[in-house]
């Protein structure tokens, strides 16, 4: 089916692959695009500006669209990120979780659409104020960061009831069920996270990928915990869902304290670097459930485009 | 569109109206069904035997199926609840809650469709394993009791993918485009409360009408809150999800204390019978931000009828 998403940026399947950090590289930014849906690199702030190039090219390299997510927030503080995206010139960015309506306009002089996460109907309508060109309704049961306010299903509704700007849907869209379902409810498209972890072009290592696949759809849990431990700088409002594990328990309702202590903060970037699952992050949404294989981009997407004989089911 | 529910029983819309507890009498079930859908009486544990015959041949009245919807937890001391719902013989009822299973064959064995609410897929495979005839796959932004574990769309496709029982979906389809959704997805049909909260024939008193027009999206809470407060029984793993009020505000994290609290339990009573907005409990979903009239219960069922448009553009 066509859709404003496909069209756009001449897609077979109307996916967008969510721009994750620690998981989005070039690899699989590249191998979602050359497999017909728009791959998008996640910039994490942590990140070189040289990082960027250097995965945006090898997204490039597949000739196809590909899109590059950047988080408001950490803009301020690091201009080269911009200035590295403007450079690439990619054929969306996603701004979000912040004041990003500032750089709107620079990057829509770029030829660059503009994407944002809305989260609530009030973010939505900040980013037609913004003058955004799509928004992404994402749901509290996405994973990775946002807010936990109101989930897709009812988020999505009252988004495209608001507006005639394209709307991507994104949180719990496990399969090709959830595809033909945002669809039929009008969205151009779904931002698809989760289901892309553990592809065999995702940079997420062998032990989280384990517990990926182990995973259930209750297992996860929204809060400030890791990025009270990582001190990256994301503001409280826009919290993480993620995989339990010893270490969220361990700090659980005790973020404030967990912020200043720093053998935790030591304690983590540490099980980062070693992807300890007992106190890495684990950044999933409540589709984990359905992961159960590693498959490659183009397989996962070629799973996502049997949404097809779902829609052709439900004909009236 | 034809689907199990629909064939079933001889609807026109695929719609079972939520069984809600003070707010689906008699009167809102039989307009319901009188309109094409399945109403669903709402029996909550306080009500007589009486109650639910009286309003029951209400219902029935109208010459269409209907439904009646009990809690397992409270049927235990409450045996007379099955021996009204037996005389009445409603086309479906709804156990959810609790132990159910052991009364699964009574019903189905006097010519009653059987329906459970799972929360989880562990809830859905217990449903199999109880014999139910459907399972309602009711997701976290549901209104009312339930489990706060899975939104509606990863749990939808989580069930689908599990059974071949007919599935409907709970939780945050607000119109025609959730609907729409939902059967896109591959569900029977769509179980909906919020969205007739506030119709003409349903018990909601005045002022709690005026609140629920008045709130967004983000207005809900889920907790155990005013479970405390009633006393009516409710086990702490189903809360509730209703709008914030005062009360809630005053009471949040402190639900120990609140449940052996006499002067709160009193206030609460009769804030309930007072319907004071400020204090009573204002159980809705997160769909809840949709609602800004109170039509007739025909009028919001022919709103979610147009679900077909969206369906005919969603095609492949």
């Amino acid at each position: 089916m066509e859709t404003w998403l496909t069209e756009k940026f001449g897609l077979s399947v109307p996916v967008a692959g969510a721009p994750m950090a620690n998981v989005s590289g070039g690899n699989l930014t590249g191998a979602i695009s050359a497999a017909g849906g728009l791959g998008m690199l996640g910039a994490g702030s942590a990140v070189s500006a040289e990082w960027i190039r250097t995965e945006g090219a090898v997204a490039a390299a597949t000739g196809r669209p590909y899109g590059i997510g950047l988080m408001a927030w950490s803009m301020a503080n690091r201009p080269e990120h911009l200035e590295a995206v403007l450079e690439l010139r990619p054929a969306l960015v996603s701004l979000s979780f912040g004041d990003y309506s500032q750089y709107v306009e620079t990057l829509q002089a770029a030829g660059i659409v503009v994407a944002t996460q809305a989260g609530t109907v009030a973010d939505a309508r900040e980013a037609i104020a913004a003058g955004v060109d799509v928004i992404v309704a994402r749901g509290a049961e996405a994973g990775g960061h946002g807010r936990n306010a109101i989930a897709t299903l009812p988020l999505l509704q009252a988004i495209l009831d608001l507006t005639e700007l394209p709307v991507l849907a994104a949180g719990g869209i496990s399969g090709p069920r959830g595809l033909a379902a945002v669809l039929a409810a009008g969205a151009a498209g779904a931002w698809i996270g989760t289901a892309f972890l553990t592809c065999a072009e995702a940079l997420t290592p062998e032990p989280i990928r384990r517990r990926l696949l182990e995973a259930d759809e209750t297992d996860t849990v929204y809060g400030t915990v890791f990025d009270a431990a990582s001190r990256a700088g994301w503001p409280d409002e826009f919290g993480g869902r993620a995989l339990r594990n010893p270490f969220y328990d361990r700090w659980e309702g005790h973020e404030s304290a967990l912020k200043s202590d720093d053998a935790a903060h030591e304690e983590y970037l540490t099980a980062v670097r070693a992807a300890d699952s007992t106190a890495s992050s684990l950044y999933a949404g409540q589709g984990v459930g359905a992961l159960t294989t590693q498959p490659t981009a183009a397989e996962a997407l070629a799973t996502f485009a049997t949404y097809t004989t779902y829609l052709q089911a439900a004909q009236p």
